[in-house]
């Protein structure tokens, strides 16, 4: 690697690193698991919205190899690769979700909120216009968050006595992505050839976790919405609350 | 294989052997080339024509995937990695028209003729509406097609007298797509659940294969008025014939 | 006008000229009118898969205004404005479909069949990809149709007996084409600039054309199999032969 | 108009001046603007931004259109007709900006901000996926904004003595859109048909008001960054400080 090309990419986990801390120092999502001030009904809420917005994320991903032309042969076979192993990821949410104790019967799945919606639609905006790279910078911090957001993980585990096909989503995605994270990084290093291309991977990097974070603190708001009045679309998940083995 | 599927699968394979026959019988391109009445200027034009539409296969196979919801994601992951493999292959029919003994900067690619024009916008209408599952019916012609096209590749390597390096694009998909046939197979017999399945199919396998028959057709004119007329965006083609051992 | 403008356009409205005049004189759909060797069911056909690529008319037509940058903001109203005014065109086919004397609820519209839904997709690429300007190649013999197609009309209404209510689609466009006409032609002769425009243009014109006579080509197919063998998925239409005077 | 319909359209309204009272005093582009604290440079990066989102409103609006069958030809025909309104309205945001003094030549466009791109990627979701009704929540804010923001027009074109040509813009929608904002009510009024029309036309309505409020505040972010510090890609603004009286 060469020192420039180095030290770009060391400014890029720079920028991440900040743009965690400042998220979850903000994050009222994130302070309530840590103080313990939380039920599965937000675990619960955090399993839908993860399930709708990574249900595209094989999808809008494969898009940007869709660009064809404007992209090497080797990013592009990442991108339809990523892609697959991507595919049905959503339902591993879907699966915690159900092993929480709700009977699939009972409900439907309520819309995705608004804060989701926009990360949804920021992620396929991403992938299907401007630099090719910059889906990349999604990567970058999605593929290696666990560093981060681990206390979080864990304190939701103990808190809440979580079995492991409970958390199936969480778990494995530390694992998989661990080959991932490698990928990416090497895609980046080969890819980005001027300072345009690494403004471009870094503006998406900290826009989509900034988004990320607007949608755990609308979780976190929707779960507050819960507790206090009731009435919201998520009342179904009270009935979490009638077994507190489970 | 239950009885039905079998009997509908034997039905697909019939009708694709019928429709490959009256191709051939019918298409002027495999004639002249069966009667050695041909030069590397029509080779090099397939080439190019070749070169076009298989610069989307990738792309279009990933849009399959892309729908998302509607699909199973055994099927989604086979898209991806379909897409995958198939990804930069048009680089092959470059490669061959360039060892064929073109000079790369003597001459910018001429455009797609309006046949296989037609063709890649079949592939993408087939891959992004209506039945998902209707792009397999390409796939099942297009990676069974060597017992079809064989004679006429041979023929071709003979008269014209074509090193490997010259023909890598029909040879490396004739291994290639072994794998991918018994792969598309499997997915046919998993996915078509009713009549409507089996239609949809059949259809985009016969118009399919219809249309690449008439890609060669166009391909022969062009020939023809490159041989006879001249004046045509193939003149540099030419070149081709002042270097007979080539 | 200047001169090479007006050569150039006039060479389009030859070569316009020409490819109609070969259609006409190959097309099995039109000999057959003109000998009136035909009755309500071809008419019926031709209405259902009018009905189906008319469907898409006003649609792929905006999409060439959502290009935006590359269009003038002259060339991207007119896409929109013709787009508003093909909606709901698709709705007089059906009209006249039903005013044949059919009860709607008595059978399902059948799917395009294979040379419409080829057509469609051809202008969905044309729309885009490429030159933003080619389909207007379309637009240019789709608006001036009526002088080739007037001898074929008069002869199906004749023949078959129609009144003005099983006949809105064709006489309307007549109508509502002159100035749809005079609008294209102040389009093409505005923004085509060099000779790649010129010539791309005429080759979406010709193949487009082409395209919509092998559509009226499977319609003849489909309805000289209705005619000689039945079992076909257009038989519901035999019920319009019961009661040759409407 | 039954009552229930006009109920629902009131709290439409209600809604939509709760989400504009709580965006206008939490906003520090607004409360800046309204203390007179902020010069030529603040309303120069905010009709870059507006210049950037403007540019796609045609665009996404024809993309609703497009999607055909789901929608009736009255409200088909609206969006291609607004579409045709809407083309071209980003040359009023940049002309304004010339107008400010700035020379064409000396400068490259920045990019669009990361609130100003999730803005845009919104109204392009909403736009091609799920209820096709809901763009309408954006067109409703947006067509009848003028009440809630002329105190803010008002007290930019004091401050900043600006001449009639340079705040085309913001002066032309407000004429433009009283037609637009009633054509707009027709259609709500029209196609909502129940609640789920209401909830998500109303969704889509405060989500892109806040996600336009999102794109104000980093306009001002990018300002103070601009004023305290430089180095910013908006540094060749500073030369609308050198002349004041333009």
């Amino acid at each position: 690697m060469n020192p420039e090309i180095e030290s770009r990419f060391a400014g890029l986990e720079k920028t991440c690193e900040a743009t965690w801390q400042s998220l979850l120092a903000k994050s009222n999502f994130v302070q309530a698991v840590l103080a313990g001030e939380f039920d599965k009904r937000l675990y619960a809420i955090y399993l839908i919205e993860t399930y709708h917005y990574t249900l595209h994320n094989a999808r809008n991903q494969a898009l940007v190899g869709v660009r064809g032309k404007s992209l090497t042969p080797d990013y592009m076979r990442f991108c339809f690769k990523h892609a697959q192993e991507e595919t049905g990821h959503e339902l591993m949410a879907l699966n915690d979700l159900f092993a929480l104790g709700l009977e699939k019967s009972t409900f439907g799945l309520p819309e995705p909120l608004p804060a989701t919606e926009t990360l949804i639609a920021y992620l396929y905006w991403v992938s299907v216009t401007g630099n090719p790279l910059r889906r990349l910078g999604y990567s970058f911090w999605a593929e290696n968050c666990y560093g981060y957001i681990d206390p979080v993980i864990k304190k939701m585990q103990t808190v809440l006595g979580l079995e492991p096909k409970q958390m199936s989503f969480l778990v494995a995605h530390a694992k998989i992505d661990e080959v991932h994270a490698a990928e990416v990084q090497r895609l980046i290093l080969k890819n980005c050839k001027d300072e345009k291309d690494w403004r471009d991977l870094e503006t998406v990097m900290v826009t989509s976790l900034r988004l990320t974070g607007n949608m755990l603190e609308e979780v976190f708001d929707e779960y507050k919405r819960l507790c206090h009045q009731g009435g919201t679309k998520y009342d179904f998940l009270n009935s979490l609350m009638l077994n507190p083995t489970k």
